[in-house]
């Protein structure tokens, strides 16, 4: 290959989308550079990774593992090994990554992503948090600097690909499809009941614990609708949930003229991971391609919420404004941490973010430092509404 | 509005999309300037839309009607009234137009396509045979002569509106989509009972009685699947053809990547009048807008080559390419005009395709004057064929 790779910087590399990530990057040789790779706790696999990839620097959120890491990486002067949340943020704004995907989990990927993004990098955003939390400052740096927001969620990603070449269309409302997860169907009486091994067991995507508990509750939904508010400049009304189990069609957007426009394939992150970081370019791959005679059968259904009340309180932030999505995201990480831990229920899930957005303060325009108060604010809540319970 | 209307030449002003763009033309107002206006035969409709949209120019096919239609503008000067093919040729071509939209029927609409290409007009293509009969000339000339080749078929303006922004991205292939028409599985058996009435029945498109007997005889999806060769520059095994009897995806292209990119819609063919017309920008309307509420199920099967060869013998023509698709579409022409005069069963339409693609002589790479005279040819035979049943 004649181009010259690009250099790309993964922070997260050992979740479910790192590693995706990583396979798309051995999929295509000479297209990609890997110049950092970051992990929170996984010391092996980010071990494994950074004698595969060989990066600039790799860093280990938890410190008690950096001498593990340093003395693995120790034959191999060219990576430097870092620990600890400021590295990771550090990191984030080294000049020499053309982008920067953030594939952390939750909160933590607010201040690398504002990092980044001040350093002039273009961000593979697989950490919808980033958004939830702080759409309206993140969109504003993202103006003031210049760079490109590349969505990797798969929903995100259709919207963005449908738009390419759209510029001078305004859109009329683009519509999220939903898996409707495990309990489609279930009602509040049934969801009760359901376990956390349940929860877990996703029908058609294979993800992390945390995105698995979110899209069994549909707060992944509510937290892709106000994601995709803030990427796509959208007003609430201008967004629309359709159930589709199938998940073969990822999203979809309408124009001014009525026409639709959707992005469709098999269920595979690796598709939408590979556009973000190969944009505008589609890079030819050997993913199994999806066919029509597989699924003779495309079904859409309305989103419950009242089972599944966390997309209506998704919602109902979004419209609040300010601080509102801050205070849902912190409270649901505490409450699904909270259920993994068998600690609370499912449906007491979309309790306790209920009763964050009730007691804790509303901020209209809140600066960077108002959304660390607020989620350190709201975990507390959150943890003592938790602790009331058990 | 403040932008100069955009001219249009609309050859084809009487039949289904003639008079649905004439709507498109009407609800936009300031938007469009019609220019020109012609008819085969219906004389009547022809002097009312003069009337509405005073072109400079109105063409009548019918050289008996001429002076019906000149005493009736006659109070109308500015608009000059001709009659002929000849006349509809230099009409296409006249320099008043920025767009010409060719919605005639069948063969007749190739040399004023010709015409108006080679005077560097835009062409908004509902003429699907212009491309079945002369693909090769047609985009040869278009490139040429540098001028926009934008298609009108709701399945091939679907294709047309995914690949938008895509220019530098490959297309690993195309699914054209077919509602399967009136008789969607029925056996050859069952279709040798079929009647005109029935055949005209399309049960989600209003189009004109020769597209709608293409239709239901799958014959128009074959024309389509030449179409769309030409248009985007697809080998026949980049086509497939999928039968999804709701109608809503127009159809659908998979990039190298895997990824797919559809347009839907309800079936309305005003959705692709106006892109095409308005084309690279978006008009708002009020169109009815498709919801998936409406629409819980979407739908997709095999087509049925065996009960509708009509679909196999436009492959056959395809790969065969040279004269061999102007002699189907010519062969097709006549067997449906035997149809709808009751002189044929509904099954001989495929019979007389195929026997006259067996009768005459091919061309490998035919001239316009061969493409007229293979059409001559083939008409002469294909009636021969069916004298000898009646």
């Amino acid at each position: 290959m004649s181009t010259t790779p690009k250099r790309v910087s993964l922070l997260g590399s050992t979740g479910s989308i790192g590693t995706q990530a990583l396979d798309v990057v051995r999929a295509q040789p000479g297209r990609f550079q890997v110049t950092a790779l970051s992990a929170q706790s996984n010391a092996e696999l980010l071990i494994a990774q950074a004698r595969e990839f060989r990066p600039a620097a790799v860093v280990i959120g938890d410190e008690a593992k950096y001498q593990q890491v340093r003395e693995a990486l120790a034959n191999q002067p060219e990576t430097e090994v870092l620990a600890g949340a400021a590295a990771l943020t550090e990191v984030a704004a080294r000049p020499d990554a053309d982008v920067v995907l953030t594939a952390m989990v939750g909160y933590a990927g607010l201040l690398p992503t504002v990092a980044a993004i001040r350093a002039g990098k273009d961000i593979a955003l697989a950490n919808k948090e980033t958004l939830v939390v702080a759409g309206q400052l993140i969109t504003g740096l993202v103006q003031e600097h210049g760079v490109q927001l590349l969505p990797v969620d798969s929903e995100h990603s259709a919207i963005f690909q449908c738009l390419v070449g759209e510029e001078q269309n305004p859109i009329e409302k683009i519509i999220l499809t939903a898996s409707g997860g495990p309990f489609r169907g279930r009602t509040r009486e049934q969801l009760a009941q359901v376990t956390k091994a349940q929860a877990l067991k996703h029908p058609n995507w294979d993800m992390g614990a945390k995105i698995t508990i979110d899209s069994a509750s549909l707060m992944n939904k509510g937290l892709e609708v106000i994601e995709a508010k803030w990427l796509f400049n959208l007003r609430d009304e201008q967004i629309d949930v359709v159930v589709h189990p199938q998940s073969i069609i990822h999203s979809l957007v309408q124009f001014e003229d009525g026409s639709l426009k959707a992005q469709l394939g098999l269920p595979d992150m690796k598709l939408p991971i590979q556009y973000a970081l190969g944009y505008p370019q589609r890079l030819t791959n050997n993913f199994p391609r999806f066919s029509f005679l597989e699924y003779p059968q495309l079904t859409f259904e309305q989103p419950d919420t009242t089972a599944f009340r966390n997309l209506a309180l998704a919602f109902e932030a979004l419209k609040r404004g300010g601080n509102a999505a801050c205070i849902l995201n912190a409270a649901n990480e505490i409450a699904v941490a909270a259920f993994l831990r068998d600690e609370i229920g499912f449906l007491e899930m979309s309790d306790v973010v209920e009763s964050s957005l009730a007691r804790v303060s509303y901020l209209a325009t809140p600066s960077l430092d108002d959304y660390v108060l607020t989620d350190q604010e709201t975990r507390r809540v959150a943890r003592e509404l938790i602790g009331t319970r058990v």
